[in-house]
């Protein structure tokens, strides 16, 4: 089974930690199919050599998820149908303080976009996570930074820094 | 590759053929995922003791279709998502004249509905197919038969018999 309940913490990063490029990197491309209502999410992904049909439904703790690995000619024949909702980006696995962060860097449309992920295997570790001094707002939950938004709608525009 | 251009014929049935209930069948479930748009259908599908996502888009010759297995309990997982746009029917396969004919008994709120379909090599062949006199009404295209619409909408209502 590949569904499992998320715990994680999302944020914007101030700038990219030292030796950032030297560690292990993986290519992610992805695109969305056009559901109707909030709670349904379809994606197709292309992460590393592999591809993936990725089902996400539900709320909260209700949240599932489940990943379907696809032929490479399967996703070349089903990519059309995401339109233009699409993302690229890389992404990088960094270990600090006890976790991997994953930090996807966007590019095309979203370049400039850098943002951090953390998982935990409890709402305990999650709150007691100190992030570093590289990473910036937290926007764990923020809904137009949550890949589908950013696809659909692009770069969420800047609010003014203090 | 389970991609390929589709040429068929559907019709009504006017009554089943005889001995019908001995021929080769399989219980078929499918549920449909909510989409935006008409050129898309997402659909999980449980034939047999087999597990599908079935995905479709495009129209006409561009129209394509891929059929990924997923596991009981993907399947499990992801059928909620489907809402109530569910279709059940017990599928016969009936040779007649040469090809083999797909009778779909429908069941629950669909009770009373039997299609058949017949799938052929070209153009030609499908132009030269003689009904046999237990096939009624063709509705090949017609989309308030196609599986999604009822699965959403229910039976069509009967036009008034000439």
């Amino acid at each position: 089974m590949t569904q499992h309940q998320e715990i994680e913490r999302k944020f914007l990063l101030k700038w990219l930690p030292k030796d950032w490029k030297h560690h292990r990197s993986m290519r992610i491309i992805q695109g969305y199919f056009p559901v109707a209502g909030k709670e349904l999410e379809i994606r197709l992904r292309h992460k590393g050599a592999r591809y993936f049909l990725t089902i996400k439904g539900g709320q909260g703790r209700r949240r599932s998820e489940e990943e379907i690995p696809v032929s490479a000619a399967q996703f070349r024949a089903l990519w059309p149908f995401t339109g233009r909702a699409h993302v690229a980006k890389r992404r990088y696995e960094i270990a600090c303080r006890g976790h991997t962060l994953e930090i996807d860097v966007y590019e095309g449309p979203l370049h400039g976009l850098k943002t951090a992920e953390v998982e935990f295997d409890s709402e305990r570790e999650s709150h007691s996570f100190q992030p570093p001094s590289w990473l910036g707002r937290e926007i764990t939950g923020v809904r137009r930074y949550a890949n589908q938004q950013l696809a659909r709608r692009g770069l969420p525009r800047r609010r003014p820094q203090k």
